[in-house]
């Protein structure tokens, strides 16, 4: 709700700024805090990070938000660490602009503009997790399309896009979404689905919540890998739309079974 | 409530349900159980979970049953949790229509049809798994016959069908074997063999003792990553019939050899 | 030195038979021991046993054993449970023929024979390791030979022979190398060679010492995994034969580096 | 015994060999040492190390080093054992012949003239790793060039040479860069890139730090892991020049981020 950033400023005007003023104090040091989050949440977004790295997921790169219950024009998301170091202290707040509320000294990821611009036009998204997930990498770069092949991945159904980080800027770039500009290009890429791939990069993985983009994306993996198989075997059946929103619905009813156990796993090493 | 009852009733009668009401004093909420089962049983069923999931053959999905020893119209299995999780507290007892016993609030699983009706129509299984093994998962997919390579895998010399939810029902499906009328669709697939697989979604394994389809389970995966690696390097010799059937009598004989390593090893956690 | 069954006795005649009655008192229940070996090897066959376990060459099946060094027509085998779970106290005694020393009462592997008859006519082998190592099987069923494609399988360079068990015995079996006779086919296909695979089964690794027997079949799996992988990319250059005979010899002389760290990690489970 | 140090004599003059002899005494035994190192530097040799074995880039074999920050005519770098089992008390130091300083009946590495022959022409070098890294080695024997997919292996930008040790010497040998004519060859060959591959051998990786050697060597294996998978889902898309040139400077200034990842990981068994 509350902006405060320069250029944040120029295009909301002062109105914005005095709000933020307000809410800060004097300070214009950086965006207006939504508060304290539930500390269950901040749990869960720890627990998150290290669930993606327990299940291949993430390695040393990657991260995940959540956008905050108390003010959706916030996040909150860990300070630029490898996601199975992250515990509840590392976690930063960001307004849409993705500019920390309080950053005292920390470094933000680089690409945390991702995860803005997303929340930004998606208000149906509450979590996301960018990832270099391995086996959706040779996706990204050839012309074979991310399919669902069976009813774990049924979320895939809709259809995956890539996104050319070249084409959509119209420029070369060093492949990083590392401005907001390239962070709505990527957005629009990724318009109402729940999966896009990045060409030489990753993937975006999107949905309402935690538990549902981790699970999304360990199925997104798991997919890559099965239908890069199944395509050396001969023609593949994928699911038909009918069955994906089918199984789509049920088994995203099934998701805390999997948690449950993933949480379990990864707290504890 | 209560349709399951009344289904069976109609099927076998007033004295079952007057059983039932023995056994259960008044009370109509339910099937009446077959007794306690041997402790040792409970055991092996809760290390079949384990080892399925220590092995690579279940993720936090998929379901092993045990039938009942006291009745053979009664099953054991785990309320609905990740394989991985299980223990002898989780374990419910179902009739063939696959209703909870004593669920006292307990969620059961989903596809537990497809246990109930595969015991109904094979008295010779006493044990079944339900899986989303990895490798195997192209093989349902795909028109390549899954088919045994080496003695381990010997089982599937009988051929390995693969069971396709949509025309086996004849309508759009959640890919999900949710019902009896599904389960029994699947149980008819299968017909005499150890091993269906199921469309964009898994496969079935049965036989007669717990180990004997752990074995069928992990080296049905093993099979099915061996057989897309030997496709790829050119004509492949699998085992003739007569070769299948001698190893399969043969290697049957070991399986107490591999049960004690892998259960020792997933009940080490 | 000492023979006891009754094949043996009709093939050598009485007076070894009357050596063993001499060695073993009166008994005749068994070929007459060659003495307690060195304790230290028997760790070493122990360590053997839990290496190929720790390194994915074997599963709950296979087995590694090593010539008396008392009596070369003695070799020392664990009897039939699991690699990864062998104790010094497991480890049996048997002749050329594959007969026990001293059963006990304990089970011996079905294919013991494998190790029997190669014993008897190569001298030059002290060591040997049966395995049903993945990467190896789908070689054993297509019509690409294994070959060295790097260093450390150098030891390939003479030709990897493949064992059809049916061709060989001119008659349908089990798979399984359950006799004499199957066993000197085997023998007999493998010849001077360091590995022979086995056609719907695995292979047999033979060499000088335990470490090498140890080391030769982690990089057969090895270099399985990755020919495979380099066939996909497009044609392969492999080890000439010059090369093979000087990198075998090279690296021949620095197993007892990996297998230092191999034993380290393997018994500290 | 003293060769390396009269061909040191030879080419840099009678100052240089004056002040090995005051630094050393009278001793003529060996090259002098540049003194002792930063303990810290020495921890990350070691952690080098580890990581190099805890992420699967080697096994029993494969070496790391590091230039010696007191005199770049030195290098660091264990003695012949298994990198997984390195401490800091192996760590031994070379000259750029790649004789050992103080070797105390300390067993070198066959290979260590990789190191010594390109710390000589590459000023820029200041840590080496030679590895037989798996997913490498089929691009090694292929003619399928390995190029960078995604912008974490974007290093890989200027190209990946193959060393053939048949071609490059002239000769038969057997595979091993067992001396420094083989060293000076394959640092030729290597130019001013990252990474050469070595046909039917593994690879060499070169860089600016220990943490960008080891980074360098992980995104090597990953990038040749997916490449291969990526080519047989059809036509790939490469990163270009330029997006290779843009990525690889970014991404290069991330590396602290996993190595402090690697490092908790690989010193906490």
């Amino acid at each position: 709700m509350h902006t405060s950033s320069r250029r944040q400023f120029l295009r909301t005007g002062a109105l914005a700024i005095a709000g933020v003023l307000v809410a800060r104090g004097a300070s214009a040091q950086g965006p207006a805090s939504a508060g304290p989050a539930d500390p269950r949440l901040l749990d869960d977004l720890m627990a998150a990070n290290r669930i993606l790295a327990d299940q291949g997921v993430v390695d040393g790169y990657g991260h995940v938000s959540v956008r905050h219950p108390g003010n959706p024009q916030r996040y909150l998301m860990s300070r630029s660490i490898a996601p199975e170091l992250v515990t509840v202290a590392d976690i930063m707040e960001y307004d849409l602009d993705s500019t920390a509320v309080d950053p005292r000294g920390r470094t933000s990821y680089l690409e945390r503009f991702i995860h803005g611009e997303i929340y930004r036009v998606r208000p149906d998204v509450l979590a996301i997790v960018h990832n270099h997930s391995p086996s959706v990498i040779p996706f990204g770069v050839s012309t074979a399309p991310l399919r669902p092949l069976y009813h774990m991945s049924a979320f895939l159904g809709g259809g995956v896009p890539v996104f050319d980080i070249h084409k959509a800027s119209g420029q070369a770039t060093d492949m990083l979404v590392r401005d907001p500009a390239l962070g709505r290009a990527l957005a629009q890429t990724l318009g109402a689905r729940p999966v896009a791939l990045m060409r030489g990069h990753g993937c975006v993985v999107v949905g309402p919540t935690l538990p549902t983009v981790v699970f999304r994306s360990v199925y997104t993996e798991m997919n890559a890998r099965l239908q890069a198989q199944a395509m050396a075997l001969g023609p593949v059946t994928y699911l038909d739309d009918e069955e994906a929103r089918r199984a789509e619905a049920s088994v995203g009813g099934t998701i805390p079974r999997p948690w449950e156990l993933w949480k379990k796993k990864a707290l504890a090493h």
